[in-house]
C-alpha cells in the first residue's frame, strides 16, 4: 500500500499561491483540496463543506483544544484552522492533499505533522512582487507597505521548506508543482513493501 | 548559486538500467555521464576517456589507496571504479552526473558521498526479470539461476534508495527520472541565497 501526503503551497502575499493552486487544482482532478474550517459568516454562494467549514465560536475553540486542527490562527477577527481529521484520512487513502497557506501556518504544519511536501512560491522579483501587492487595489499604501516588510521577512523562511518555486508565469509554476507530486509519489518512503509488490505483482 | 548533484540509477541485473540510462541521456543532453576508469583492455572502437579511463592496474591500485574512486570494484578479473575528481567538479559547476551502477556499487557510493540521488530501478515482475536475463543469451541455465537469486536478495536494498522507477517500458521509466531531476532541481538545499536572488534579480 502506498501512503499519500499532504502538499502545502505557501509564500508570501504576492507570491501568487492562490492563483496557483487554484490552477494546479483545475489540471489534476485526482489532488483533494483541503477545506478549513472558520467562523467567518458564510458570503453569499459560498456553501458549507466546499468553500469551508463553518463553525460557530464555541465549536471552532472546542475543536481547537482538542487538537483536531493541524493548525489554526486568528486572522481578521476570525478563526481559521486546518481539520486534521480530513486530511489523515485522505492521506491514508493514498491521496494528495493541497493545502494553501501562509508562511505562518505552514511553519505551525511543520510542527505537528511528518508527512508533508512543503513548496515556497517566490515571486520573480521583488518589484513584481510589489506591482502584484499594488494590483490588488483594496489596500492602503500603509497596508502595502506593511505587507511588502512582512514578504521581505518572510524570505527568510524557505530554508524551512523542501522545494522552491518561482512564480513568474503561473503556467510554469504549476508544472514545477507537478513536477514535485510526480517524484514525491516515487519516494520509496511512502511505499512499503516494494519487493512484495515485484514478486506478486499478479495479485494486484 | 546552484549545486548540481550526482544522480545513481542502479538496480539487479534484468531492471534494465542500462537501456534506461543510455535513453535518458539521449534525451538531456545537458547531464553529464559519469565514464569509469577500468583496468580492462580497450575493445575495439573504445575510446579512453570517452567509454571509460583505461588505467594500468599499478595506476589504478595507487589511485584507490589515494581515495580517489567514489567507489570501485573487482568484476570478472578487472577492476572497475568511478573518479571522484571528475563527478565533484561537474557538480560543483551546477551539472547533474549520471551514475549507472550495480546495487554493490550505490552502497558504496552511499557511505562516501553525500549529495547523492538514489534511484533504484525495478522490473515490473520476477517473471519479466527472468525473461530479461534470459534473452540475453549469453549465460548458462547455472548463471541465469544465480543472477535471478542475487536480483532477488538485491531487491531488498530498495530501502536505500530515495525513489523507485519501475522499468515496464523505458519510455515511462525515463519520464518517472525526468520527473525526479526537475523536481531535485527544486530542492530548497541545493541553493543558497534564494532570498538574494530575488531581491537581486536584475543582477543575475
Amino acid at each position: 500500500m502506498s501512503k499519500g501526503f499532504l502538499l502545502v503551497i505557501s509564500g508570501p502575499s504576492g507570491s501568487g499561491k492562490g492563483t496557483v493552486s487554484q490552477a494546479l487544482l483545475e489540471r489534476n482532478k485526482d489532488i483533494v483540496f483541503s477545506i478549513s474550517a472558520t467562523t467567518r459568516k458564510p458570503r453569499p454562494g459560498e456553501k458549507d463543506g466546499v468553500n469551508y467549514f463553518f463553525l460557530e465560536e464555541e465549536e471552532f475553540m472546542k475543536r481547537a483544544e482538542r487538537g483536531e486542527f493541524l493548525e489554526y490562527a486568528f486572522v481578521h477577527n476570525n478563526y481559521y484552522g486546518t481539520p486534521k481529521d480530513f486530511v489523515l484520512k485522505e492521506i491514508e487513502k493514498g491521496e494528495i492533499v493541497l493545502l494553501e497557506i501562509d508562511v505562518q501556518g505552514a511553519l505551525q504544519i511543520k510542527k505537528n505533522y511528518k508527512n508533508v511536501v512543503f513548496v515556497f512560491l517566490l515571486p520573480p522579483t521583488m518589484d513584481e512582487l510589489k506591482n502584484r501587492i499594488i494590483k490588488r487595489g483594496t489596500e492602503t499604501e500603509e497596508d502595502i507597505e506593511l505587507r511588502l516588510k512582512n514578504a521581505f521577512e518572510e524570505l527568510d523562511f524557505v530554508g524551512e521548506y523542501d522545494y522552491f518555486v518561482v512564480n513568474d508565469k503561473v503556467e510554469d509554476a504549476v508544472k514545477d508543482i507537478e513536477h514535485i507530486i510526480k517524484a514525491e509519489k516515487l519516494r520509496v518512503k511512502r511505499h512499503s513493501d516494494i519487493k512484495k509488490k515485484v514478486m506478486k505483482k499478479e495479485e494486484d
